[in-house]
Order: structure tokens, then sequence, then C-alpha cells
């Protein structure tokens, strides 16, 4: 008896079943059989238009990482009785197999694997309870913070979420994927020291309240920092915050930088109209307005239509746990397996909902890109062997709705997926967090706003080849037949 | 620079103006003012009657590791430019201030103190973030959870939802708030082997594709588990997997316990009721049937109401993020602080909004529990110095709608803070996982079933003292005049 268990390894954030899958295999001897797994989501989030990928720097530490400890291996026999030889071959195991993923930064939408693992089998299954735990989170997050940077335009986007983050991982992984989504800062320092993000933020009510009272409260602030923005609400922001604050100021002349003033109560589109106003009267026309409370993108488009004097904009609980949508779907599929000749073989999963049906087969996803506009025409997903790249006339068509089809001439065709292991070598160098950032402002800039609008915009194409989806097809009929015979075998 | 900085403590977890504080505190000389502050919510989520009390346990672990690494103080340094002065006070700092708090499993009403934390107000801001981070995403998990509880009733609950939380911490530190909570078991691994809770789970729809058939999935499963739980649905639930598992069982006699079948997709009223018949009329009566697919309270009431005939539940996305509430709004308000003269003095934050505005000094909670029918009448929130338990009649009237009152008699007036840290030194140990799942469902039996209704619960009194809310008013009175007297000094 080893209780407590030290919390030493990730290895076991893992679903029990995955474990129970892998000894099946691991004693029937198919724990070996290659296997192949896409990562996709059925619907964008937030009815937004697009997606944005985040994830991979922590889903590659979890995967180089995998390793069960001898405390997971202790737990697993003594409170779980999984017998010796199994516990031997998971105390050995480590990833070997191969990863091709759609890089941080990059645009995604529905149906399209975004990553796709070939692995042994046992193996393959048990990373997937992590790898969806991660990416599902990073990437809703990096979406909303797209989506609201979208809305605030160049309205420079602070996240605040922090003490609402649904624990201490989302509040630094979500800062990271806010970063990613085009945010400027955060206000958790944590994140700033692993993530090289810029931090942010002045004091709070409770600093006001130290001191009882604003003038001697900000006089205070500002005699141990140089860049001062005042909060103005404590008690009375027009009447009493943002006068004090103005009179500070003035005392304090050049002693300070008077950054700014933040609101964080009351009817923003009011109170930053009149602040701006007393503001501008007295001279600080370039003391910027920073405003909280509660904030999304409806919020803040409202807030601007009633031209609200809004500089900076401190996005909290809204954002960090993705408030009206707080989970993406994603999911991991099982799309084809090594059979008993050692011949790869498609699989597929057929349900009564038609999007939950499977696209099987190992395959590509290439965005393409329109030489004249350097726009895109959309996401067009094949099988491995296929090389739309080399081809001169490109029929792209709705995967559901085939009469809705197009043919592309003149086109990129750019490969969205990079090599991340290979046979268990992590080949993939991660880049800094600000060439990700800036990679999601390259890639927003091939989309038309129509894909970039935040209510209704057009659906973006996400089509399969013609092979890709003549293969869907035959498998759908293939597993009808052999459920039919079955059935008869049951009856 | 030693960039990338390592992310070895959690002490800067924390928002970037509490260290902005810290340091005019600090530099002002009165970082070590004795300040107190309350962390309370001013809603229950979900419309729920009552909430259920979690995150104490790693709160009080961040609060024991509180100190800043070498790391930390070279970020610090190096990337946002402190005094070195300041870093040096900073870098020596541990937690030796006192907290009280409820326990976990505590019933949790809006505007109760839950934590009170008094120590040198620095080190008070400083740990802020990260207890707010903590607590309020694990209450609301654990009212998540006995909410849905309360709907299965007998029904076994099992947490499936890793997969869709928000990063890695909320699947594990959920898991724990969903037993917590009332529920039985999780799918997370990791959780089970961390906190001692059951964990469960079978196989996924990959193992029938694996074998590309459920017959031989099925027979290759129960090969090496003797509890077998079919998943039936992954190609038509009721002519194809419920009759293979039935075949299965038959074939495999006694060699396994045929412990349930899965149904994961479609209408879950219809197929549980159908295939409850399957299996009764194959001689399979003790069979359970296990239900999974988005579920939650409401989804689980309307299941119920048609009869649906599911023994096990598996929740999963719905519950690990609190997905229609997904965050709690608890905050932490400064109510008293050490003046010039070594006297404590209370603090209010006055706010345009009414519910804003907090309840200044150093109070306690007391559950008011009729001893003739051992039900709760409501919670009483007094300050520190007064003897609610020795008072033979005690008015309890509504802190806002003040003609709303009654006297209660013979009751047992139960002080819900426990001492937690006392001048820096823990002196509560945390019970089992196991006892504190008990004590949330002694509470419940406190509170009459008008409180547990799912749907518009009554509202559960909690009131103040008269001496508590003489303190308040007077203490807004106060404020209003202060500001009136800056008004005119700005003017």
């Amino acid at each position: 008896m080893n209780k407590p268990y030290p919390d030493d390894s990730m290895t076991l954030h893992t679903d029990l079943y995955q474990i129970n899958m892998a000894q099946t295999y691991w004693q029937d001897g198919i724990h070996n059989k290659k296997a192949v797994f896409d990562i996709y989501f059925r619907k964008l989030p937030f009815g937004n238009g697009y997606g944005i990928f985040a994830g991979l720097e922590r889903a590659i530490k979890f995967i180089k990482d995998f390793k069960f400890s001898k405390s997971d291996i202790d737990y697993l026999r003594e409170e779980l009785n999984y017998p010796e030889a199994f516990l031997d071959y998971l105390s050995t195991l480590t990833f070997t197999g191969s990863i091709r993923s759609m890089v941080e930064g990059e645009l995604v939408f529905a149906n399209e694997p975004i990553v796709r693992i070939e692995a042994p089998l046992a193996q393959a299954q048990l990373i997937e309870t992590a790898l969806l735990n991660i990416i599902n989170y990073q990437t809703l997050i990096a979406t909303k913070a797209a989506r609201i940077k979208e809305v605030l335009d160049d309205g420079i986007a602070m996240e605040f979420g922090s003490r609402r983050a649904q624990e201490m991982d989302a509040g630094v992984w979500g800062a990271r994927a806010s970063y990613i989504g085009g945010f400027h800062a955060t206000s958790n320092t944590r994140a700033g020291k692993m993530f090289d993000i810029p931090v942010a933020g002045t004091h709070a009510h409770s600093l006001v309240q130290a001191y009882q009272d604003e003038y001697t409260a900000f006089h205070k602030y500002a005699a141990t920092h140089k860049d001062c923005t005042f909060l103005v609400d404590t008690y009375d922001t027009l009447r009493s915050g943002v006068p004090t604050a103005i009179r500070v100021a003035k005392e304090l002349g050049d002693k300070i930088n008077f950054a700014g003033i933040r609101i964080d109560s009351g009817d923003l589109a009011y109170l930053s109209k009149e602040a701006r106003k007393m503001l501008d009267e007295a001279g600080f026309t370039k003391t910027k307005i920073v405003a909280s409370n509660d904030l999304d993108e409806y919020t803040a488009m409202n807030l601007k239509a009633q031209g609200a004097k809004i500089d900076t904009w401190g996005i909290g609980t809204k954002l960090i746990t993705g408030y009206d949508q707080p989970a993406l779907g994603a999911v991991y599929k099982m799309v084809s397996i090594e059979n008993e000749h050692g011949e790869m073989e498609d699989t597929i999963k057929i349900s009564g909902n038609p999007e939950k049906v499977t696209t099987p087969g190992l395959k590509r996803v290439y965005r393409i890109i329109n030489k004249e506009n350097h726009k895109s025409e959309g996401d067009y997903i094949s099988l491995e062997e296929e090389k739309p790249h080399e081809q001169e006339r490109l029929k792209m068509f709705h995967p559901v709705h085939t009469y809705i089809s197009k043919f592309v001439t003149n086109f990129e065709a750019r490969d969205l997926h990079k090599d991340i292991f290979v046979n268990g070598e992590l080949v993939y160098e991660t880049p800094s967090l600000k060439e990700i950032q800036a990679y999601v402002q390259e890639n927003l800039d091939l989309l038309w706003h129509e894909y970039r609008r935040s209510l209704n915009p057009e659906e973006y194409p996400v089509d399969l080849s013609p092979l890709c989806w003549e293969n869907k097809i035959n498998l759908i009929d293939e597993v009808k037949q052999k459920v039919k015979a079955n059935i008869n075998k049951n009856n």
C-alpha cells in the first residue's frame, strides 16, 4: 500500500476505458497493430466562422513525457488489480508513433482532421483523453479571443480572467490561448513568466479601501509606479473617482505617466464618454480609458455602437471560460487499422446522426488559396496519396449537399499538416508565441470578411476530394452489409 | 536572462496588480498592517437553492507552498524591473496570517463569507487570485454535481468529462468536486489515483472498430475482463448491439459478469426501454443500462419522466464545465483594516448596484438549526463578538427586505467557520474525500425539500444580525459623507 500516491506523472490522465481496451489488445496480441486516428470537431464554437487551433505545445509535452511512473503502476496494481504481465508491458511503454498536425495559430474548421495520430493501437488509445482535454480547451479559448478581437478592432485587449478560470491550468493556458487569438496582454503573472506574454494590471478597489480614500491611494500608488492607471469607481466614478485622478495627476505633473483610468462598474458607455470629456478638458487627451466588468464581444459591439470611449478592454470571465459555449466537442476517431495481413484497412463509425459518421482513411488537408486575390477558396480533404497541388483544375464540392460545387484554377494547395512526431521522435520545433500570434493574423487575411463576421458568417467550404468521398460512401455500404449479416446471425 | 523560466512555483499565479499594490504597501510601510478579507459569491449558480463548498484542500496547499521561487524573482527583476529591495522583501515572504473557513462539503449560500482571511495586507492581496481561481471552479462543480444527483436520485452517477474539461487541472479537480457533490465514480484514472475516487469505464467505439465487428470485440473484451459493460451503439443499437451483447453473454455464461450495456447516442428513452425488454426476456434482469451523451439534470429529468430504463448515468461535458453557467462569481473583499493607531477599522465598498455593496467587519456565520425538526431555519451572519448560541430567542430578518423577519427559539447555532491557519500555521486536518461526501449528505438532510428543488427553489434565509446590519448602514453613511467632502475638495 503506497497511498496516497504522488501526482508524479500525467500518463494516467486518461479515461479508465483506454487502459481496459489496451489490456484486451495486449492480451490478444494486437496492441502494436498500426492504427490511425483523427482529431476533429463537428461544429465551430460560438457560431463563429472559423476556429484558431491551439494546444499543440502542451500536447507535445504530454506525449514526450508519456511514461507510466512507478506510482502509476503501483496504483494500477494495488487498487485496480491489473495482472502483472500487463503492468510490465505498460511500464516500458513510450510513444513510438507518428503525429501530423496543424500548427498552433492555424485556422481550423468543422470536420477536418486537425491532428492525425498513426501509432500502435494501444498507445494511440492511451493518449486520446489528454490530447482532447488540452486541444478542446485551448482551441476554444484562442477562437473566443480572436472572435472578441475582431469586434474590438484596434482596441487594446487584456485577458483578466484568472480568478474565474476553471482551475489553475485554465488560468495560464487560457491566457496563452488568448494571446494566440490576438490579445495584447494578460494579468496572470505566472502565464507571463511561463510563456513570455506581456503582463498588465495596476490596482484594485482594495488599494482605495486600504487608504480609505481615493486621493491618498492614488498618490501612494503614484509614489511607487511611474505608469499609473487609476481605478475610479470605488465610490462614485464621475463625482469622485475621475476628478480625484485628474487632481492627483495635475499635482504630480511629469513625475508620473497618467496612462489611464479604469472603470469597472456602472454604465460603461455613459461613464466612458463623460470621463473622456473630463480628461480632455483637463488636458489629458492621451490618457486612456480602460473598461472591465463581464465584457465580451456582444457587450463590446453594443458599447462601440453607442460611441463608448473605451481604448482598452479588460476581458475576464466570458473569455477564459468561453462562457456562451464552454466546451469544444473535438473527438478522436479511428479511421484506419492494420488488418491481419499487415495491410491498412479503413474503418468507419456509422451513426443515426449523419454528422457523426466518420470520414475513413489516411487523409491530408489542403487550403486552396487563389493566387490572384490571395484569398482562400476553402479547405480540401484528400486521401494521403492524392496530389491536388499538381492538378490544374480542382473540383471542390460540398460533402453533404454535393450539388454545391465549383472548379478552381490558378491556386496554391497548402498542406496544413506538419510532421510533429515521426516514429516516436519529436521532429517539430515550436515557434515563439509572438510568431504564432502573427501567424494568426496572416491567416485571417486569407479569409473574406464574410467568413469573419461575428454574427451569421458565411459557411467556409470544407470539401472532400472525389476519391475521399467515394471511399466513405463505399465503406458505409460495406458496413451496412456486414451489420445485416450479423443481424441474421443474432436472430 | 534566464528565459525560459521554469514553472517551478505557483506563487506568481496572481494578477499583476496584486504585486503592484504590494509594492505600494511595502514602500509606504503598511504591508504588514492587518487586513481582513471575505470570500463570498453574490448569486447561487444554475438557479440552484444551495451551493456545495469545495476547493479548500487545494487552497491550503497553495498557501502552505506560498513562496516566490528564485525564478519567480528573476522574472520579476529581469522582465518587470521591480526594485531590488522590494524583491528582497518578496523573496522572504511566506504566509503568516490566519484563515477561518467553511469546510469542504458545507452548504453555502449567496452573500455569506465562505472564507475569512486575516493577514498582513500585502500577503492577503497576493493570495487572492489563486484562492478565487480554485474555489470558484471547485465550488461550481460540486454544486452542479449535487444538483444533478438530486434529479438522478438513486441512479448511479459517473463523471465522464475529462476530454471536455477546461484543461488538465479541471479534469482532476472537477472529478474530485463531482465526487464531493455525490457522484459515485470518475473515468479519470489520474483523479482516481490522486484522490482515491472509484474509477469506472469499459470500452469505446474504437474497440469495435479495431475488430471491425461487435461479436468479436465483445468476446475479446470478455476474455480479459470479468465485469463486462458492452457499448452497443457502434452500428445499430437494437438490431445489432444489444442482440450481439446478449449472444456473447449467453455463450460465456458464468465466465463473465454481464454487468451492463452502454448506449451513447440516439433516443435514450426509447432505446433504453427496448433494450431493457430484450435483456429481461433473455434472462439478464440484473444487467444494468448505462447511458451517456451530453446528459445533465434537465435531460435526465425528462428521460426519467418518459420512463427511460437507465440505471447508470455517465455525465461529461455539462458537469465538468458547469455548462449552463461556467463560472461562479466569488469575490474577495476587504472588510476591515488596521488603522494608524493599530486599531481595526471596518471598510466598505459602495456601488451603484446595491448587491455589490460589501458587508463590513470581522464576522461569523452560524447555521440556525431547529432542535425539534432538525431542519435549518437559515444562516445568521453576526459580528465576531456576538454569541447567538447563548440567546434564547433569535430575531432573524432579511437584510434587504427587513420587514421579512421571524423569531427562532430552541435552536442550535452552529459556527460554520473552522480555524484553518492560525498565524501562518496550518491547524486543520483535511478529512478523507469519503467523509466529505458523507458530510454533504448530512447537510442536505438539514434542508427542507423546498430549498432542494432544481427549478425555482425557495430562497434560503441568509440574515444579518441586528448589530451587523447596523454596522453596515452606519458605514454606508460615513462613506457617503466622506465622498461628499472629497467632491467639494475636487471642485
